[in-house]
C-alpha cells in the first residue's frame, strides 16, 4: 500500500491539546451545538479556535467567548480540526487545510455521512475519546489539478472527491482526449468525465455508476458521464498516473473540484490532474469500519454476521 | 399499436409531385449536392422547393435556380421533404414541420444516422424509389412540454427525441418530483431526467444507460441522469401518460428539447410532458429495417443469419 | 392499450361466492391463517375449497372441514382465487389458472411483495372489502414458450415473469441467434437471455439491469445476461412480436419459466416466445397504486408528495 | 506499486535459449505452424521443448522431430514458453507454469486476445525480438481458492484471470456472505459473485459491468451477478485483502476458476481467495500498449492523437 506523506499527528498519536471547530457554512443554526462543545473542550483544558466565518454567521456573539481564525491560522496551530456539518463541510475543510496536515474529526448534523462519521448525539463522547487517544487515524489521498492554456496555468486546486470536466449548461455533449502519462488513451464525446479518488468513489461518482475503490486501494477511477460509445467503461488506474484531459469540441465546457470549485475551459485547455503531494488525515471513532459504513449508508444486508 | 394521427401521404401513398430539400445548418459545401437532387428531381417532373435559410447559405446562387420558402410553406405546399444532413437536422425539420404532416426522407451528408437512413451515395437512386412509390412509411410519435410558472405557460415545444430537464453549469445536482397522471411518483436529487421517445431511445438516452424502445411500442421511456438513489432505474410508461416534473431545489435548471430547443427553469416551475397530437411520418428506402440500422450502428454481431 | 382477452370478472364485477384458498408450498405453518381466513369465508356464506397439495401438507387435518381440489378443479369452479403466500406462489397459481381466466388475490405471508400486496395483518379487512366489491381489477400478460427440436414440439409452458435462456453450471458463456418476427436481429455470446413481462420487470430482470416496465405498456423487455458484446442493451419490443432463440453454441444451455420450470436444451433447438392469449386479472386492494408499490419496495423517496 | 515475486526471467532479462511451445487444446490444425515455429528457433541454435499433449494432437508425427515434456518438465526447464492458440491457451498454461515462474510468450491464432498480443501474421518477426532480447516484461498477480468444509481443504486452484461463485443450472439464486480480513462485509442474494484480478477486469468481469482494472493497479474487484439488492455495485479493494464467500442458502452452488476449473459447493462451505504468492510473467512485443489493446479490443475511438 503507498505510503502518504504522514501528517505528524498520524505519526505520534499524541493526545490534541489545540483544537480548531469548524462549522457548516452559513448556518447559525448550530451556533448553540458548537458553543456546548466548545464550552466541553476548554473544561477539559483544551485551547478552542473557532473558525473566522462560523464565528461570524452565529447569532448574538454565541461564540465570541473564544478566539477566531482563518483556515490558515487553523492549518499553522491546530492539532485537531473538528468539522460539524455534512460532508461538503468536510471537502472544504480537507481542500483548505491538506498543505498543514491538520487532522480531521467530522460530526454530522444531520444524517450520517461517508466522512462526517460521528452523530450528533455521540458528540460529547467522542471528543473525550479523542482526548482519551482512542480515535482510528486514516490517510487519504487529494487530487490536484491545474488547467493550462497556451501553455500558462490559469487554475489550480486541490479535490478530496473527485475532479470533473463536463459540459456547461447548453445541452450538447463536449469532446475530449484523455492521455495519461503523456500516453493517449482516448478521444471521447460524452456529458464529461469524472476522476475521482477512493473517497469520492462513493459520491457524485456512484451515482454515474462508478465502482466503489476502498480506501486502502492506490488508484483513482476513471468514470465517464453519458459516454457516446457505449464500450467505455469505468477504468481505474494507479495514483501515480498523470491524467490530461483536452477540450477538443465544446460550446461551453467546465472543470470542477468537488463540486465547489470551478473553473471555465476553453477549446485547446489542457486539465492535468494528478495525485496531490498532500493527504489528508481522518480520525474516525473507535470501532470504526468502512464496510459498516457501506452498509448502513447503501441500505446493504441488514445484520452483520460472523465468520 | 396505437393508431397515430396518419398524415395524408402515409394514408393513400400516391406519388409525390412536390418536393422540398433541406439541408444542413449553415452548410454551404452541401449546395452542389441539393443543386444536383433538385435538377435530377425537376428533369423527373417534380415541382421543387428550397428550405429558405438552406437557399441563403449556398454560395453564389447556385440554388437560385429554384424558388424558396420557410418552413411554413414548406408544410402547406410539399407532399415530402428530403432532408440533406445528419440527425441534427432531421430532428429540427421534424419539430418545424410535425403540424402539417408532411412526411420526410433522411440522406445523410456524412456517417449513416439513425434517421437519415440513405446514403449520400445511393442519393439519386433512392429518390427514383420514391417517385416510383417504392417506400416504407413509418410513423413516429413527438412530445410535447410546456413550462408553467405561477399557473401561466411560459414556454412550449415539441420534441421528436427527447425532453431532458437536468442541472445548469453548476455542477450541482437538482431536485425534483416527478408526476403521472397526476400522482407523485418519486421525488430525486439528480443531474437531471430525460423522458425519451422510441426514437430518440437510441439517442442521448442510451448514452445514460437507458433501454432501447421499439419504435412500435407505444411508450416512453424515463432515464435518471446520475441518480443519487441508486436504486432509481428506467422507467418505460405508455404513451397516453401526462408527466409533470416540478423543481423543487437547484441553483440553475433547464430544460432542453432534441438538445436544440432550451428555457430556464426556476425552483417551482412544472415542466408538463406528454404525446403530441402530431406525429412525424419517415419514409425508409425499399428493404429498411429497424433492426440492421441497429447492428449497423452499435456494431452488432457482423453477418445475419437465416432462421 | 392492448386489450387482453378479459377474464368474465373483470366484465361483470360481481360480488365472489366461491373461493378457493392456495397456500405457500410445503408450509404446514400457515394452516392455522389459512382456516382462520376459510372460517371467516364460510361465515359470510362464502363457499370455500381448499387446494389440495395446500390440504394435504397442512398437520392434523387442520384445513379438513373444508373440500379439497386441485388447480383445475379450482380454474372450473372458483370465482376467486386467494393465494397466501409470497410473490412465487402467485407466480405458481397464475400459470396454472391462467386458462381458466380466474382472478387472483395476494397475501403476503413475510414481506410485502409486487404481486401479493395484501399485508397479512389486514387478511380479514381485504377480504370483506372483496365481498363487498371493492377492489381494482388488473390484467397482466402472460408469456408462452415452445422449445423445438428438428421441427417438433418437445416442451412448452406459460410464464407470468420471465423466460431466461441461459448457461447451465458449467461456468461458460452460450452463444445463440434472436429472431423476431422471423427476421435476425442479433447473434450474441452471453450468459443468458432474459425475456420479461412488465410484470417480470421488477423481478429478475431488475436485477439483471433491466428496465422497468408499467403494466399498461404493451411490450416485453429483452435483457442480455453479461453479454459479450458491450453495446448489447436491453431491448422493449411491442407485445405482438413472436421471438426466437436458437441456441447456436453451448456445452449446456437451459430454459427456465418463472424460475419454475426447466427444460434441457441442445444444440439448434428453438426456444419461441409470444404473448399467450391469456392473462391473468390480479384484484388489487382498494387505494392500490402501483407506484407507491415500487416506492416501498425499492426505497424510493419516503414522503409522498402534492402536486 | 506491490511489488510481485519476481521471475528470474524479469531481473536479469538474458535472451532465452531454451523454450517450449504449447498449443491450443486439442487442435491439430495447427500443428504446421508450431513446426514452422520450432524450425525457426532451431536454427537460431535454440532448444525446443514441445508441450506432450499439443505434440500427441499433432497429426503424422507433424511434432515428433522435437522432444515433449509435460507443463512440470517445461517449468523446470525452459527460459520462456511460447503460446499459440487464444486468451484461453494463455489461462490454462499460466496456472499450471505460475510456480515455475515462466515468462509466457502469447500468439493468437484468430483474432488478437487480451493476453495473446502477437499476431499470427509477425510471429517470427516477435520471435526474433525475442531472441535479440527486445520485448517488455510484465508481471500479472494470480488469485488462488481453496474451497474448505467442516474445517478441510476439499479444493484449491489458482486462477489468472478471475474467481466466479455462482449458482448451478437450476435457475435460482444463491445467497452468500463476504468476509474480507474477517470482517463481515455483506449478505447477498444474486447470481453469483466475480473476484477478478487486473487480467481478468477485461473478460467475464467486464460483461458483468465490472470496471476495468489497469495491471498495475495492486486490487482485485468484486462483481455481483444479478443481485437482488440493487444498491450492490461492484468493489475494489487492495490486493494484499483475503476474501471469504461462505454459501448460505442455494440448491446448486459451483466455484469456478478462470472458466476452466470447477468445484461443486455446499451449503456452509467456504471459499477462500487471495492474492497467490506466484505471479506470471508476460513477455510482450516492442511498443506494447496496453491503452493501445485496449482501444483496439472494445472499438474505442480509432485514431490516436498526440498530445
Amino acid at each position: 500500500m503507498t505510503q502518504f506523506p504522514a501528517p505528524a499527528f498520524a505519526d505520534s498519536p499524541r493526545v490534541p491539546r489545540k483544537m480548531a471547530l469548524i462549522g457548516k457554512f452559513r448556518s447559525p443554526e448550530i451556533a448553540a451545538s458548537l458553543a456546548g462543545l466548545a464550552r466541553h473542550l476548554t473544561e477539559r483544558g483544551v485551547d478552542v479556535l473557532i473558525e473566522a466565518a462560523t464565528a461570524c454567521s452565529a447569532a448574538d456573539g454565541a461564540l465570541a467567548e473564544w478566539p477566531a481564525g482563518d483556515f490558515d491560522a487553523i492549518g499553522a496551530w491546530a492539532d485537531v480540526a473538528i468539522v460539524l456539518g455534512g460532508d461538503g463541510t468536510m471537502l472544504g475543510a480537507a481542500r483548505l487545510l491538506a498543505s498543514y496536515g491538520t487532522p480531521l474529526v467530522g460530526i454530522n448534523q444531520g444524517r450520517l455521512g461517508f466522512m462526517t462519521d460521528i452523530a450528533h448525539s455521540e458528540m460529547m463522547l467522542r471528543v473525550d475519546d479523542l482526548l482519551a487517544g482512542r480515535f482510528v487515524p486514516e490517510s487519504r489521498m487529494l487530487l490536484e489539478a491545474e488547467v493550462r492554456r497556451h501553455g500558462e496555468v490559469v487554475g489550480a486546486s486541490l479535490a478530496l472527491n473527485e475532479v470533473v470536466v463536463d459540459k456547461g449548461a447548453v445541452g450538447r455533449m463536449i469532446e475530449f482526449s484523455l492521455f495519461i502519462d503523456g500516453e493517449f488513451v482516448y478521444k471521447l464525446r460524452a456529458d464529461g468525465l469524472i476522476v475521482a479518488t477512493p473517497t469520492g468513489s462513493t459520491a457524485y461518482s456512484l451515482s454515474a455508476n462508478g465502482p466503489i475503490l476502498h480506501p486502502q486501494v492506490s488508484g483513482m477511477t476513471l468514470v465517464p458521464l453519458c459516454p457516446h460509445a457505449l464500450t467505455n467503461r469505468p477504468v481505474i488506474i494507479g495514483d501515480s498516473a498523470e491524467l490530461t484531459v483536452r477540450i477538443e469540441q465544446a460550446t461551453v465546457s467546465r472543470v470542477h473540484l468537488d463540486g465547489q470549485v470551478t473553473f471555465d475551459l476553453q477549446i485547446g485547455d489542457l486539465v492535468c490532474i494528478r495525485r496531490s503531494s498532500h493527504a489528508i488525515c481522518f480520525l474516525h471513532p473507535p470501532g470504526y469500519s468502512y464496510f459498516a459504513m457501506l452498509r448502513e449508508k447503501l441500505h446493504w444486508s441488514e445484520r452483520p454476521q460472523d465468520l
